[in-house]
């Protein structure tokens, strides 16, 4: 049984960018992402910092724009403005789930397409659809991708079953999945899916997608099978510092010693989240040069 | 065993959309529609007559505008900016497939996507994607789900393999049933699925789109099963006038006896999808109505 180690992977991932990173620079080019985060949710504030500090790291140009719990559509609606005029932003990002007087689909649609580095507006999914390497995909589902490919895992002809359908992970994995080059036959499978366990035992390559602790049990899974785990749920721990403790859809400790691989929480899926964001705010900033040369 | 009836489902959808229709022009508004043809392919011929005639017989205007087989590019793209502008005009559809001097997708991704009665702009795949309803769904797709409904096939739970990963059918198609309300489990198969029979065997509905006549046999099909035969094949008959007869991408005569139901080729999922087509034109024209009061 092998686990596979986002944080390497997205590390070496992460290295691929750090070249593109350095030819804008010699361009005179930095790419900048503006990450907005509305309210105080402790969970966006951590991924928000993860991000932030990411792009730190790789050099690249990062603000971050906190609004109150109870800011006004429009005041999120004009900072997206301001952010898509602005020619030092290549990347924009609304942090979500955003406060519930907030209609996250109208913020969405009014991102610059070519700086919607979350790819959640529906051009870019259109694009994903149409397989347009123009637009910008989810980094989830891509970072899940990636990570299969990255460990040579093979995916054409593969059975996957993935489960959830949400717009954020399931449906844009399932479209990446059964794409051309890909090559896998996909079954999305949801809460009204009949006998989920029989349905998952046939599959070659699980994805656990529904946000629902221990949720993917041993008898989910056939032997050999290779597992990815998306979920990242917290779950109160008293023996850690901050009382919590990280665990995602998947049963590991049940699961792991069937599987051929699979994916930790923390240190899987998540790791490769944050890689190709920073991908894409790479390759928006690549196009801008493009289009203006 | 039931033979799904398209042209009795399609009539019903239509003396809806009559209605609409009525409503529209008592508001002084007549919903317009323009196809463009390039070149003149004989099955594009068919199918662009049919959608006028059958806007003639509902009272919709409709324009054809045929363009020579070597038009340009640049020809096209003029016609469809023309039309974008044309007030008379609330659907525009390119025939497909163009010749090959043609870029299809630079010429759909012109189309205004309020315009786009085809659902084929990625603005209109990706709201698809997103279950938003301003969308345009493509006809085919949301012909054959309407067809079920009609019929009273249940599809909250059902495992369906829909056989082709195109985006005009089985990409959408896939979308469609999984949505929220449809409830499909849904499994999408393609040139490289393995033991695709096997597979088609553990399904509720099977929905054949990948163009080859007879591909589905009788032993893809479970007893009891819905096929939905989508292919519309020309195959050579000297016993016709026209030299040839249309058969689907199913092996009607074997697999009909095992089935619930089944639709026919010609007169299944085809007047669906012309229905549909009037469908988005009605919707496109009502939706600039309420966009202008």
């Amino acid at each position: 049984m092998t686990i596979l180690d986002g944080k390497k992977i997205a590390a070496d991932v992460l290295a691929e960018c750090q070249e593109e990173i350095e030819a804008l620079k010699a361009k005179g080019v930095i790419p900048g992402l503006a990450v907005v985060l509305i309210g105080e949710d402790p969970a966006s504030q951590v991924y928000v910092n993860s991000k932030v500090r990411k792009c730190g790291e790789m050099g690249i140009y990062s603000r971050k724009i906190e609004l109150p719990v109870d800011a006004t559509q429009e005041e999120v609606l004009q900072v997206v403005r301001d952010l898509n005029a602005e020619e030092a932003i290549h990347g924009i990002l609304v942090q979500s789930p955003p406060p519930p007087q907030i209609d996250e689909h109208d913020i969405i649609n009014l991102i610059d397409p070519r700086k919607d580095v979350d790819g959640f507006h529906p051009v870019n999914v259109g694009k994903l659809v149409m397989e347009d390497p123009t637009g910008f995909v989810p980094c989830t589902p891509s970072g899940c991708v990636r990570l299969l490919r990255e460990s040579g895992i093979e995916t054409s002809g593969a059975n996957v079953v993935v489960i959830g359908r949400s717009l954020i992970v399931g449906k844009p994995l399932a479209l990446l999945l059964m794409a051309k080059g890909v090559n896998a036959t996909v079954t999305v499978a949801h809460s009204r899916t009949k006998d989920l366990a029989a349905l998952c035992r046939q599959a070659d390559i699980i994805v656990a997608a529904i946000g629902k602790t221990g949720f993917v049990t041993a008898d989910f899974v056939k032997e050999g099978a290779v597992v990815i785990d998306v979920g990242i749920n917290r779950v109160e721990d008293a023996t850690k510092k901050r009382g919590f403790r990280l665990v995602g859809d998947v049963a590991y400790d049940e699961v792991a010693p069937k599987c051929h691989a699979i994916t930790p929480v923390p240190g899987g899926v998540g790791p490769m989240t944050i890689a190709l964001l920073i991908c894409n705010t790479v390759k928006a900033a690549g196009l801008r040069v493009q289009e203006n040369s």
